[in-house]
């Protein structure tokens, strides 16, 4: 059977990544979300196992030695990171995993797993960006400027994606990540059209 | 404003091909069918400008000495081709074309125009092609074997396809080639994001 295909996706903090992905996920049931780990302090409304898998500096560390990290990263003194052996179970049973990473660790992803596919949310302009930012009442003004700073960071390694999809509007979006993974499906190099095609 | 994106879809007689590009062009009508021109005398119901080009073979070989033609073959002392400024035309102002080749003139486009999307549309078997051959009443016994022997032709030309589509269901083989469009249409390296990003 062909491995399943994994897919990343990144976007500015503020872009509807969250609402994007919800939205593939519940038309898309048979692909596998897969959890971050962090040492960062749950926020409110965070659910362990379900928004991350929260772990203490020492457990984090320990992952790293122990190899079971498929990527992971240093920010801001937090530790980031996703767990290999579920991503590779399912990979290997032939399930598609998405993951949803910063592009420090979709580069990371790049090297350890060329066949990953990568692509990046952006919404329709930087004033827009602002604008979703400052509708959020958790966000400072501060963290708003260094999000929107880290914004330009983000464009100018774009070119590191294979897709770049505008968040304009929801359902577009959606659909046109639901597209991405329906057309990578059926490229001729996946090999997906030998199972469907019997002799 | 970037380039129109060229896509050529092939297949085997009786596949569907036909149901399944008249399906997405009624989806997106903001693309443009290249119409093929051919020396073969019409069949009932075929109309000239719509179906093909109908021309003579003294016309058609004054257009192939005047590089009029995009790709050209000769099959079975009929001439085909694809008439080459059309095309052009709408790729230039930033439409989408799609054309209907056999794997001989995918193979030339693929040639001419490396940045062709080359799609293959497969039956979901050798027996199922079969069947649906048989169902066509105007489908002599002889030319079903012909066109089954062919077949294996276009199965050993896969590789050079960027997409197979298997045509199973036929909502499913439209959705699948819509979403091939939409998903090439999202490729960083197009450039399209950058129409769609406003600074």
């Amino acid at each position: 059977m062909a491995r399943g295909l994994l897919f990343v996706i990144s976007g500015p903090s503020g872009v509807g990544k969250n609402t994007v992905l919800n939205g593939v996920l519940e038309e898309r049931k048979d692909m596998f979300y897969s959890i971050s780990a962090t040492t960062r302090p749950p926020r409110r409304n965070e659910v362990n196992g379900k928004d991350y898998y929260f772990l203490t500096k020492e457990e984090f560390e320990k992952a790293i030695e122990n190899g079971e990290l498929l990527e992971w990263a240093l920010v801001y003194d937090n530790y980031y990171g996703t767990p290999r052996k579920a991503v590779e179970e399912r990979l290997d049973k032939g399930q598609h995993v998405i993951m949803d990473l910063d592009i420090q660790g979709a580069a990371h992803i790049r090297n350890n797993m060329p066949e990953a596919i990568l692509i990046f949310l952006l919404p329709p302009s930087r004033e827009e960006l602002k604008r979703r930012l400052l509708g959020r009442k958790s966000e400072a003004k501060a963290a708003v400027e260094k999000r929107l700073a880290y914004l330009e960071k983000e464009l100018a390694s774009i070119d590191r994606y294979d897709y770049v999809v505008v968040n304009d509007i929801l359902e577009n979006a959606c659909r046109k990540v639901a597209a991405i993974i329906t057309a990578e499906e059926a490229r001729a190099d996946r090999g997906y059209w030998r199972e469907q095609f019997l002799t």
